[in-house]
């Protein structure tokens, strides 16, 4: 095994998020389930912005958030994700190579404008979120560059990456190049309505080895398997994958593998 | 007189923020002075731009913000300003109808995209722009509708309007319609640089009676007549103006007409 270029390389929707606060009452005209992230089309992203107050923007998208917080602490952070060639797909690039991760994917050139998330924050701070994915359905195995995924440490994908129909093609094609080359594979579970949609497929990459690590909340652990109960979705993850991390807000996080478990106190969710 | 259907009517630059959290030597690595704002070629806003971290971003510019806050008071408010047919225009166009304010302002569909302001924000909460004027260089007199501009109480402009080749044309022009149907204009001066750049003719504006109205806080004041004495300032601007306010951070805010000087405090600048 060479050595590596970069400690971790994430691969997820590129998406640019659109913050308003709102009340209540805004979620349920809007049929809105609160705390959750809804994938919306065109005609309803049109439809609830023009419902929503003025708004502030900032780039994010899961993966990406991670890997700039990986980057702020000092690693060497790569990212693979989707914009189209316009001014927020700019805004976009900027923003992530300015937080000094290596940003290379070549943005659309035709096909829909940059992906972006309408997220509603109520007063108790809660978050809503509403995503048009945008050019970030256009991610193929194309994007994927073996070279680049051969030397990172660690490839960090994320759950989201199976809305859009194409990515999983990448996250596989990444994860299998990642093996070859002897680096880990880590998914991030992304919320518990994901892990709902995608529950079984979740399994089978953690199962059949496409994946070595799992990061999940308390939540999307319970939703992946179908428990209330956390031993026993804790002991069911061990069993399933090499190494999990469950985040458990106030309660700290449990890092499990086969034959330990370790609980840390204070690491929030 | 007819009765009003607004009661501010801003014309103003219409600016997109683009905010960066920084230090002090990126003010000097890039030539700035700290807390003015510099107009910026394309070439310099591109220079800027790849040295800043992850940005922010809002719709802003002077005359929108005070719109803006004049609507969340609760009075009937409209804008004039000029952005371009692009993402970044439309955000805009969301931001200030979504506060309340009517914008009818018809988007440029060609020549330069939507103007943006790269805001350095340092440790001491100092703010620095640089300004790109883009679209907003294009606002011409036939952006005045002359049936909005009668039906408006008080028209609001600012200095910044100067900047730009033709937004004179269009200021004076509004001005007149607005005094043909016996309503006020008021003018802020917006920020001392600006005061030094324009100073003959803002003094003609209020001396031949274009403006009304006059905001300025003690910077503008003191740069107005180029004196430090504020009260030998104030002096003049009575003499100059029909009424003039002045803010004072701490102090409060001094109103000023031929007659009277009512001081104010608690009113920041």
């Amino acid at each position: 095994m060479s050595s590596a270029k970069y400690d971790v390389l994430g691969i997820g929707n590129a998406i640019f998020d659109v913050l308003v606060r709102t009340d209540e009452g805004f979620l349920s005209r809007h049929g809105m389930t609160k705390g959750g992230m809804a994938l919306i089309d065109e005609a309803r992203a049109t439809s609830i912005y023009r419902d929503m107050g003025p708004a502030t923007e900032m780039s994010g998208g899961s993966a990406a958030n991670t890997i700039v917080g990986i980057a702020n602490l000092g690693a060497r952070a790569a990212y693979v994700g989707k914009v189209r060639d316009d001014q927020i797909g700019r805004l976009y690039t900027h923003d992530i190579r300015a937080a000094g991760v290596a940003f290379e994917t070549k943005p659309a050139n035709d096909g829909p404008a940059t992906g972006c998330s309408y997220i509603l924050v109520t007063p108790d701070g809660e978050r809503t979120m509403n995503t048009y994915l945008g050019a970030a359905q256009d991610l193929t195995p194309d994007d994927i560059d073996p070279s680049q995924i051969a030397a990172s440490r660690v490839i960090y994908l994320e759950g989201y990456l199976w809305d859009p129909k194409n990515a999983k093609d990448s996250f596989v094609k990444a994860a299998t190049i990642a093996h070859d080359a002897g680096r880990q594979v880590a998914l991030t579970l992304s919320d518990s309505f994901c892990v709902d949609r995608y529950r079984g497929e979740f399994l089978d990459l953690m199962r059949n080895g496409t994946v070595d690590l799992v990061f999940a909340n308390e939540a999307e652990l319970r939703s992946l398997y179908e428990t209330s109960d956390f031993d026993t979705a804790l002991k069911q993850l061990r069993v399933d994958t090499k190494l999990g991390v469950v985040t458990r807000s106030e309660k700290g996080c449990v890092v499990a593998s086969k034959d330990r478990v370790v609980a840390g106190a204070g690491v929030s969710d």
